[in-house]
């Protein structure tokens, strides 16, 4: 099979076709390259929600609930899962992971779990990739779900157009969301299991904390659910879709827009850099000046870059 | 007062100055970078061992426990605790960090928390640097903390000297070891909280995947601690020092440096070009072929790249 036949498949919605040209992608071969310049041409219509949070706070059981309201609203949804940690969470994350698997028999929707193990750069390197792809072969929704660890609640608010923050009461209180810099990316707050204690006390506090921010014109909605049960992911769903169309009426999804393509561009630029260089091969008298402390990396790295 | 001064206060361990040389290299200002240089010649001397391992496994209190181990052999220790998990992972982890407090009144002791929060690139963007820069302060021992989740635990393969890979016995099979990634980073595994069911399978288990595995003349051994009682730390600080004889005794330690040197010189080559350029702003012609999918991202990065 050539990689037209497999392109064209794959926008018949094909499952398998999907996946090989997802793994192409995901690659970086050559082929993946030229179908992934295909690809990035044909999308732009497609909208893409992110679902980030700490671990346990039930983002996959969430994302799975969304599902079949995101389908009431369009004719596919493609899910892509952030996976560093669900090797690491045992028991919790594969029980919900199981559950996404409810989905399985639903040819409406497509999952895809993308492993950043071992590759530099972390969720920025393949993921956005994977999401311009599915919208470039017709997805009209895109949920993505990754773990709020570190950076990559940033890096999802720059691929995502609308960033759902994922808590659970327990979680934490404001000074430790301000902190972990959720409410510098979250557009809708979900305070999760709100069969649990302390459920009023954390939405309350939530939003007191948003109250002090300045708007920028959208009231960051908080919404309790117990997601393991469903409830409140219709109001969710809706959060996303009056986001939605927040964005599209204000201009603000031009900028968003743009912000995404400056972070495509850098990530493609450091991927291209981190592709074509091997240092410790390309690079020996330098390593080895460093290694010795003759130089360090800091002046090395600027007389590389100021030499090219 | 200026850096020179701050840098003889530091040099003679002065707990306020360090910290604020640290800070100076960790804020990537110009004196920053002109500390970092003076520092990263001066070092070379001391050695660092990296402690990773899933959320919640004990890496914090086997880090405290193994500290008077440290101090037998060594005048003085830096502890480097890389942050991401500390604000999601709630009680636990603070219990930990408490602990880590016992030797707040320990002069020889320096504990450094690393907040990567927001930075592109993860754990490598200031990590290696603050160990580099304590090395280069006179610390003969430096032990980095951080949590192996997505690609860090092979950052602090690149950056620590031995990497220590801490499991619990409730963490998962010997598959989810293999897929985590461990087995290609780990010089010595821990299996922690050995009061716990599962010890002895979990023991069992690593030992007869490490069999299987082609040894590059080091034994990789498996111990069960159970840290918050301090048993073993013995045993796993002996095994540090045993691999440190095996790197200087086969030479593969001038490998390994070769190997930290080339890490150091892409994370600053990555560093340089994030700091120097911002697209939105620089390219602006660029991003927006891309936002209107004129161009995609990839084949814009390889022309910016040529053009250079």
């Amino acid at each position: 099979v050539d990689n037209s036949e497999l392109l064209s498949a794959a926008r018949l919605f094909d499952t398998r076709s999907i996946g090989r040209i997802l793994s192409l992608v995901e690659n970086r071969t050559d082929d993946g390259r030229t179908v992934m310049r295909e690809l990035f041409g044909d999308g732009g219509n497609g909208y893409s929600t992110g679902i980030t949070g700490p671990p346990g706070s039930g983002k996959s059981t969430l994302t799975s609930v969304l599902v079949p309201h995101v389908l009431q609203d369009a004719a596919r949804v493609g899910i892509v899962a952030v996976d560093p940690s669900s090797p690491f969470s045992g028991g919790a994350i594969l029980g919900d992971r199981i559950r996404m698997t409810n989905h399985a028999g639903d040819d409406r929707v497509f999952i895809r779990s993308v492993a950043n193990r071992g590759s530099l750069g972390g969720i920025s390197n393949t993921t956005p990739a994977i999401v311009a792809a599915l919208d470039g072969l017709g997805f009209p929704e895109v949920l993505i779900e990754t773990v709020g660890i570190g950076q990559s609640e940033f890096e999802i608010a720059t691929t995502a157009d609308t960033t759902i923050v994922v808590l659970s009461p327990g979680w934490g209180d404001a000074i430790q969301v301000s902190k972990a810099g959720f409410l510098e990316v979250a557009d809708i707050f979900v305070v999760n299991k709100a069969d649990r204690e302390g459920t009023h006390g954390a939405v309350a506090d939530l939003l007191a904390m948003l109250e002090l921010g300045t708007g920028a014109g959208w009231e960051i909605p908080v919404i309790a659910t117990e997601a393991t049960r469903g409830d409140g992911a219709d109001e969710v769903w809706d959060s996303v879709k009056k986001h939605r169309m927040f964005l599209e009426s204000s201009g603000a999804m031009h900028m968003r827009r743009r912000k995404q393509a400056a972070a495509q561009l850098a990530a493609a630029v450091r991927q291209t850099i981190d592709a074509s260089v091997d240092y410790e091969r390309d690079a020996t008298d330098v390593v080895s000046a460093i290694a010795d402390r003759v130089i360090d990396p800091w002046t090395a790295a600027e007389r590389i870059l100021e030499a090219q």
